[in-house]
């Protein structure tokens, strides 16, 4: 019964069966082959545009460099505060922009307050050189809490960070996740909402290794495949990414598979909320869920054999806690098995 | 007839085998796998002693990132002036070391000449602060030349650096060539004679993306966690790079596949210098080839089908060139098919 | 009027004299001269022990180089929320430690709450690389809100950072403000309490320009050297700033004139509290006084002649303004002449 | 008899007047005096247009703020190879602009031969991301060997610049001198010219510290504020650089004193090239004077109380000593006294 991380799955068949038969041949390297050249044209098709590309290794990277590729002098990126890039990162994004600033911004259930945000950001006017300035706006889709960012909401970020001059970041890492949720397509949930640039992952949602960085615009993308190399991140033999990206959209394997990762949490969230003891802390948009329980359940649903981990919840969550209480996190993915839930759901009583 | 680079093969079979293999199942990520820890024991019996081994997914990332290990305020590592990280990684090395520099140092086919890294060495005195100080010295084995550091070569190298304080690193991303080339062990390359950390690459040599920082005394590594983490090369699903190594090491398939790209190189050196008109620039002794010939001639090859590329030799070499002469380099492979080599041999005449 | 800042006056008389003096005649540069060196023991001579001491330009160089000189990778120095280097330095520590990290912890009037300290530290527990690693605290002496850390408060804050094995550092931009206020020695306010490096600031206490880096422990300074030259504050014309430190110090200069900037400031103090409508924030302890008063009173204040600005307190210190309130800093000197403070004492009726 | 350097000479009367002038009083800080304002006005007149100018506390700062002002991702500045920022600035250019690279490129006498410069930026294509991409072209005027570009050379290297989509900048360090050299405008020898970015120096030539990094088109300095305060180079008390540069401009100060030290020069290259076994270098064209002679008579020289240093030639000018000689280099300044040239004189025989 794992339900620790998505990341705790290997591959997905299909994308093995691609690595493999990309493995014959020859090709030239640093993406110049013809298999990296049709993924992008596939990314096209998918974002309904003209983007720019580029494969990364990591969702770290993806994030840091695309951050790299926005920074200013004494620039600062606004996101919430629970937010991978400020929480689960090392200082990546400071370290490859140099000395770039994250600063967090507070809301409820991974969403940062539009409020708090537009005040965190007057709070570095133009012209006192003091502060720094601002450099771009970050949101996480689906959200390090398992929530979705509606469309109107985006926007309502879109609008902010616009205003203030700066772009608009989607760390997608669970893009699939919050994309099947919203049942919307990628353009709606990105460029037309006002999104900029995207952290494109694949790696939690069945590929083994495949992020992105995607520029909805590939006019501000010039300096992007220096930003890459000098990052460490231009890979020679770029087509195994590109199968694995190649395998994952075809016959929408990535929706499936991100549906499926959904519906788990779904039921999961089911068992939870019924169990005698256990709560949900709010429902679940994507593939994780969170909930409320005494640790000694929580103790005896793990030695009974269920991989789950305890979840430090921000502040204001916290008050939902009784003594004895903590908050779990349980993550589903494409790997997840419906026969395991329901050997969780018999582990529940 | 593809001479035009080691990286762009795709990966062996077994690799991606061991792919396959690994896609199943569920495993701690970030490297706690049982498949990493195997790994990393079986890089201690390569290497005949405790290592402490770091997968990275680039060769640029484990340069750029050993460098950031060991890096001093003001600091300058020495290194040939054709090295990989001076010409071909966009600045990465001064990047991920904040500021750090690479000193060129000038040599013969791929090897500083001792002397001159001495001298460049004593260009910055301890208590000159005006220069900065230096911070490590680094070789690549296989060079940018096809040539290899003797044993000795290497000692004396770490000599000079050891007497300087700073530390030797070895630019293995052809290090299993330089090994069978050898004939020695992986010991005797590297920590028997000095070297103290190491850019280990199994990319180019027949994996599909699978590198490694090995720093040879583990006390040396307290930093690296973070050092690596903060680059964005720690990986999630790392056990995808340990499945690679796993089958990489299996049977000694990397020492195979190393000799077989040697012994393609050897012949296709026996072919060029018996070709009229063509001359070696000197004997290859890894898996590339560099040799002369007219501009015309070169054209006509590739246009019968056989890719390589113009090299753009280092002054002193250039000397070697008559008019219309260019350097040409062919680099062999794990993939590289002999009847190719054969069909080269026909169109050369 | 002028209580905008301690940073509006210009430098003491004896600190211009001895600026003229030293005008004449040749000196090596580069901070060898014999001034140089006269002032270096001086500061042994202040701290009561050997001391390594490097001259720099600004408060914020003193800050960002004493962080660049202690920072490890994915490091993370601890300091007040509202403290000059997360608030007024543009992210001058973050990216002269290349990314290293500010994370602010709260805590009334300018002070860190210890508990609060020790547990943003324990945020960052040693095995877990993905939050990155503490590197140093920071407190700031006198505090932003003027206030005044105790001799044991420090002791605490130093046994919270060596107990994490990080250094304590201490930013002394109103070091001689604290200093004459505890009453107590150099050596007891910093290495006697377990601080490790100050940043001790003259320019606010009538200097034109002298700040240095101290490094109570010599040893600990190696690369300190090279830590100030690469980030450009190493002076040619160093002895500028030496003979202003060697005025600052003649005859307890320093003392003397922050004794008369906080004299200057309680009887600020003095006249503000018995202010109809006007009441203090919290009492004064150095050189500035934080005061609550109508947006209307404080206007008629600056349009008879008072220069003062608006200080956004922090979100606990808010609470207590009331409807059409606002904070208030002045801020005394050196220069500060009574007859204002008294002609400011008629105004405010 | 003191030709060590021309920053061993303290400052000129006029200069610690103005700053005992400027000592009393109170005025806004960070820039914001009328003092502030009324010598960025002065640089206009002097420019002969409106520029932005940003005072900095070194030379090295002005230079490595300038090229941080202008990086791009794997960006490269390319430079004579004797040039100070790669040669004495212990690597702030590639510390500040995050791991830029600074190229070296031979030429005689402190200038770089444009044909090698043009070859070195063809050798970074911008299609080639494995390389990196220009970013900058600086040149020393005067140059470090004491020569002086000409307004046709400086045309030049910024036509070769601009045709690279990159901006010329000019270390100018020695701006005064040079300009006496050439007899011609400031307007002249900067943008008119096509220079684009200067580091405007007036240490070394009579203030104690007042360096100024001037963008000649201000619109392509709308970060300089944040590069300069993130860059710990935004003085509090500003306004005692303002009062230096306001003493300088005066009457021609500047001028005066570049003249003298020139002048100085010159009658010292007579004194040295009519001294048996010693002969000049080049011709100085500013304020340094390099001769070779034997080390004997140096060391002869130096015992009788000249203060000069040994030079290490660049490689082909070295090939102009020989066995027993050295180079070494004579540099005078507004403070060198004439009466001292003549006992110099007396001692060379």
């Amino acid at each position: 019964m794992h339900f620790g991380s998505d990341n705790w799955a290997g591959a997905h068949p299909a994308i093995s069966a691609a690595l493999a038969n990309a493995s014959a041949g020859f090709a030239p390297a640093y993406g110049a082959s013809e298999l990296d050249r049709k993924v992008a044209d596939r990314f096209n098709e998918v974002f309904e545009r003209e983007v720019a590309v580029f494969f990364v290794g990591t969702g770290t990277a993806a994030n840091a460099l695309a951050l790299a590729a926005v920074n200013r002098p004494g620039g600062i990126c606004f996101a919430h505060r629970e937010a991978h890039m400020i929480e689960d990162e090392c200082g990546a994004p400071e370290y490859f922009t140099g000395g770039g600033r994250m600063h967090g911004v507070d809301g409820p259930r991974g969403i940062m307050d539009p409020a708090l945000l537009e005040k965190a950001i007057d709070h570095f006017p133009a012209e006192f050189v003091h502060g720094g300035q601002p450099m771009a706006v970050s949101i996480t889709q689906a959200t390090e809490a398992g929530t979705v960012h509606s469309l109107d909401g985006i926007a309502q970020f879109a609008a902010i960070a616009h205003h203030a001059g700066i772009p608009l970041h989607m760390d997608g890492a669970r893009f699939a996740n919050a994309l099947v949720s919203l049942g919307c397509t990628p353009a709606e949930m990105t460029w037309k909402a006002g999104v900029d640039i995207v952290s494109f992952g694949g790696t939690k949602n069945g590929c083994w290794m495949a992020e992105a960085l995607v520029f909805m615009n590939p006019d501000t993308a010039r300096n992007a495949p220096f930003v890459r190399k000098r990052g460490a991140h231009l890979f020679s033999k770029s087509r195994f990414i590109a199968a694995q990206f190649d395998a994952y959209f075809a016959g929408d394997l990535w929706l499936t598979m991100a549906r499926h990762a959904n519906a788990m949490a779904s039921r999961l969230a089911e068992i939870l909320s019924a169990s005698e003891g256990c709560r949900l802390a709010w429902p679940p948009q994507a593939n994780e869920v969170f909930a409320i329980m005494k640790r000694e359940q929580a103790a005896r649903l793990q030695a009974a054999g269920a991989a789950f981990h305890e979840w430090h919840p921000p502040h204001p969550d916290s008050a939902a806690l009784d003594e004895g209480e903590a908050m779990y996190r349980f993550v589903t993915s494409f790997a997840t098995d419906p026969a395991e839930i329901e050997r969780f759901a018999a582990i529940t009583g």
